[in-house]
């Protein structure tokens, strides 16, 4: 067996059995011989760990293993089973999205991921997104009612994955949980009303760790459930945890995380210093407020290229296309961009756009894919409103970003490396996004989309105990800045609003 | 509001509300005042009270109560009140003994009693002592059936006591249990078999602190239960109590507690040192093992003097007599002791005795009541073997009294004060007790009679957080004597089994 993989969490004692001159109780003899091995002064566990305790010292002759969740010193003993029992440890990572949620189960002892599951999230069917799900929880019940949703979920995918692979509940030992700041509170049953209320104040921060049983959640009894600490209502555990992934708190050189759904997080810095915030990009960045926007699914036309005089459309699972996410709708404004059929204000100028143009209820509509090659057999079009609000969230980006950086006294190319989160960051093409002046004219190499960093750092947590004490530091680490929307900011997102900005100089590499 | 009462308990939190520029969680607000206000760096609540947070504080307009249990830096919030409540605070102290269990209902804030009661433990039906108790939890569900028992007596008894005095059981807050090992053992449901095999080893001896909820028992869901620690399997919290109870580790000069049951437990020290011991004194002392031996309870005759020729003899509630008591056979020893009627071997004697000795079954007895006068309509008597059963106990106590005093290198003499705990306390006349030399001659007035020291010091806990940090600070003051019955010891046994010893020169008040 690994034994630097194993001490994270099993530890093997072996201890002198009493005698009349060696009379310690059981528990205390246990706890003792622990806190000496480990360098620690302080074990908790529960009452039922004791109540089993008498039975399985004996039965090993004192000689256990014992399955230990702990960091900054402070320990939980979970399990006490005979030395020679081999019986696997796992832990389950969830992200806590709130359209998705993502499982990896994982061997802790043979650090491997034996399956990853992604769901839907079954509060969405109750209300899509976070603003309804706050606005369901003042009805009586609503809370219960959604943390029920959510915990019957993780039970049945419990239930699902260990049948699959022939897993005994019993030893998964530990879950980890990152979401954002409403996810979380649903999860744990705390009222969340405040949080969309101004000053928008969470139940709570810090990390926490509950337990298993008190959930309802069938696994160990005695297993313990490290939820994320947020740094505030609108940036929360799941980015935490990402900030965890990609390692920056412990990188010398300044980066910058985005991810970006209804709203962009952004969280900017080193191993020195960090500073977050949120604000809103609007929706058309993430599904999109057009009639044909939809969330990165099959059919969605996620890449859009010119060829010439005509366009070139790729689709998810390379479906007939239904609708648009957001990123083939930057790619669909850079290229109306530099094909002059959209103007520096971000405006379809109709002698370039010509039979592409389509007048609807008496509103300009692009065309994107006519009805015989849709899969819904209607055009697919995007009308001028949808390109405003789009030119909007794209405005409101590069000022937040800019905002950000001149906080801290640096510019925006100063930063060495750009990741990009989420869905969002997975399809996205950064060309596109500098064309339209949405991220900054950083040499592409510098950008990096990262996937789904906050299954990635709840999965770390479970893995190392290094990572699992860094959580809280990260914490402490970050400085979170309210987005005063002042005079400067606007005056920032006036200039941004147009293609790629008033002032060109920022993006030398787009042509104009 | 007595403010110095309080605060034990009672903490009055005013926080400035939160606001854009002052965005702190509510659980984070809450703990970092509590933290700053109390100089601690830690204090631990249940996900139900963070449940319950933004509501109490937007209500209170954030000036709240909080209800705390702590001790050693490490608190516990147990309730948050809306500061104008003025709910009372209540405590429960429980003595559990294995014959009875004492209820001590407290007013935290006022700090004083509102009701104690008295019950019969319940377990007593299925098993009378301590032996038997545990013997009964080998059987198959045997330890939650003695669990259940005194878990479902306590709620009885705390629904009896709230309905009596209009009380919600809610606002109680703690509870504070002192027992032997055996008894706290089958309270928390550890199995306590390890108790009684050699080497006599307990689940736990350290302190504990519980969960109302998690045990099902029915006061503030969030409540914590303090139990006592041990010294070991035959020293148990009930002892512990009675040291804090009666201040004995903050005393300079030299005192004894001597608590005799089946067992004599015995504790000698001071505020520097502090040794015990416990060994059997045969039951002779306790409820006897004569046929009419019996516990202190109304009819058991209690005190026995010599007037001139004939005998008077006193019951407690002042019955008829139904049988004899400990503090009674005592008395009848030293009585028979110094009218010649037992000679030093602690024989009949058979001259002296005259017309009240008889031969029943072969054996000789000592009539104490003629049938007429008896409430059983027998004659009450005792034998000679129930007699040599008495000397052997007393020979046993003095002989543990003088190994534990002299191997701290003191003689008995030097001891300051002589306390002796318990029911068997309340009712022995020390007279009787020096005169067959069962306990050292000391001035009488050394000798104290304390009562119930545990209920005292459990009541103590609950109402002083200096009291309670004493009890870890004593568990680990005390040195566990085993007693070896090595040579030496049966050497000193043998000269203790003379009335009122070999050496007539330790017992000078004593006329031989």
């Amino acid at each position: 067996m690994n034994n630097k993989n194993n001490e994270n969490w099993v530890q093997f004692i072996s201890m002198s059995p009493p005698g009349l001159n060696n009379n310690t109780a059981d528990v205390d003899r246990l706890t003792g011989q622990l806190k000496k091995q480990l360098d620690i002064h302080s074990i908790e566990m529960d009452r039922s760990v004791m109540v089993s305790l008498p039975d399985v010292l004996r039965k090993s002759n004192f000689n256990v293993r014992c399955v230990l969740f702990g960091y900054d010193h402070r320990y939980q003993l979970i399990d006490v089973q005979a030395s020679n029992t081999c019986l696997p440890v796992y832990g389950l990572a969830i992200d806590l999205g709130t359209t998705r949620v993502v499982f990896r189960l994982l061997d802790l002892c043979k650090q491997r991921t034996i399956i990853e599951i992604t769901i839907d999230n079954p509060q969405s069917n109750i209300a899509p997104d976070v603003l309804a799900r706050i606005h369901y929880t003042d009805q009586p019940g609503g809370l219960d009612h959604l943390q029920r949703l959510i915990i019957d979920a993780i039970n049945a995918q419990i239930q699902h994955m260990c049948k699959k692979h022939r897993i005994d509940s019993n030893q998964i030992m530990c879950i980890s949980i990152a979401g954002n700041t409403c996810m979380t509170h649903l999860f744990s049953g705390f009222p969340p009303q405040a949080i969309i209320r101004e000053p928008y104040i969470p139940v709570i921060n810090r990390q926490m760790l509950l337990n298993a049983k008190e959930l309802g959640i069938h696994i160990n009894p005695q297993a313990r459930i490290f939820v994320f600490p947020n740094i505030g209502s609108y940036f929360g555990g799941d980015l935490i945890s990402g900030i965890l992934a990609l390692d920056m708190h412990h990188q010398s050189e300044t980066s910058i995380m985005v991810d970006v759904g209804t709203n962009a997080e952004v969280v900017l810095g080193n191993k020195d210093w960090m500073i977050a915030c949120a604000g809103a990009a609007g929706p058309a960045l993430e599904s999109g407020v057009s009639k044909i926007g939809m969330t990165a699914g099959p059919g969605a036309i996620e890449r859009i290229k010119q060829d010439n005089d005509s366009f070139t459309w790729q689709t998810i699972d390379n479906k007939k296309p239904v609708g648009i996410c957001g990123s083939g709708f930057i790619d669909l404004a850079a290229v109306l961009f530099q094909s002059h059929m959209l103007d520096i204000r971000g405006k379809l100028v109709p002698n370039q756009c010509k039979d592409r143009l389509l007048n609807i209820d008496d509103m300009m509509h692009f065309l994107i894919v006519p009805a015989e090659n849709s899969a819904t057999g209607r055009d697919l079009t995007i009308s001028q409103v949808d390109i405003d609000s789009l030119i909007r969230s794209k405005a409101a980006m590069y000022t937040i970003l800019t905002t950000i950086t001149q906080s801290v006294g640096m510019v925006l190319t100063d930063i060495s490396t750009f990741y990009v989160a989420g869905t969002f960051g997975a399809y996205i093409d950064p060309s596109s996004a500098i064309t339209i002046g949405m991220i900054p004219d950083l040499p592409r190499n510098r950008y990096k989309s990262v996937g789904n960093t906050s299954i990635e750092g709840a999965s770390r947590v479970l893995l190392s105990r290094r990572d699992i004490e860094s959580v809280s530091q990260i914490q402490k680490h970050i400085t979170y800045m309210e987005l005063n929307v002042n005079q400067e900011f606007m005056n920032r997102f006036s200039a941004a609003k147009f293609l790629p900005h008033t002032d060109t100089t920022l993006f030398p590499s787009v042509r104009t």
